[in-house]
């Protein structure tokens, strides 16, 4: 399974960076995660990568405070149901245009509160490495 | 103003302690706060906590899952709207017990998904720095 995450902004803080990187790596031998960053100046190539995501079968999901809360149970579930790849979008200090919204199969809130997107990539890869721990039934979820 | 946190849980991870750090010192000059953590085993001592706290007029919040979700702007308003000092209880592996949650005077979710403690800290204390920016109308909540 491979999942990609389009994040508008750059990763400047390395403390997250290097957390991300572990969770990635615990992950790896059953989800392939990219990460992928598009300058600010650049946030409509997000509508381009939707549009072209979809032609090849990737479930979009937008993240946004405004989205949908699910459960961890209840991702875990959204994640491994569908046997599709899944594309997850975060996006700049402006959100998503109403495009992306519309051409995205899913939007998801992490938060109804406003979250840094690196905070916002870290807290989602967070939930990728407990929604795989969900699946298998590992002890990570219940620590 | 005085703030309080009390984590049930070691913070292990060093890259979030050097953030929360940061953080503490850039709201350094209007909030002071004070992290207490609280080992697993002694978890029952939140009750406690909660009961001397409200005596000297603490306006207490449990964070939890289950509790109330908050927009960014709406958490500033709770924050500085009182005038109260507010103490903040992150939960361990097994929650809050019933007691202290009716003990509490208000129950927050940070998101509806399960965060392990150390980023509950984390993402609470990025949005104290973030409701002060509201607060003062600095930029900080607009990048």
């Amino acid at each position: 399974m491979t999942i990609k995450i389009i994040v508008v902004g750059r990763l400047k803080e390395k403390s997250y960076s290097d957390r991300i990187k572990k969770y990635i790596k615990w992950v790896s031998n059953d989800i392939k995660i990219d990460i992928i960053y598009i300058k600010d100046s650049q946030s409509k190539k997000i509508e381009d990568q939707i549009t072209k995501l979809s032609k090849i079968n990737f479930f979009n999901i937008c993240l946004s405070e405004e989205g949908d809360s699910l459960s961890s149970e209840e991702f875990s579930n959204l994640l491994f149901n569908n046997n599709q790849d899944i594309a997850f979008f975060i996006g700049g200090p402006n959100g998503h245009t109403k495009k992306s919204f519309n051409e995205s199969d899913k939007i998801l809130s992490l938060s109804a509160m406003t979250l840094p997107h690196e905070m916002a990539t870290l807290i989602l890869i967070e939930q990728l490495f407990r929604a795989l721990s969900i699946k298998k039934g590992t002890r990570y979820h219940r620590i």
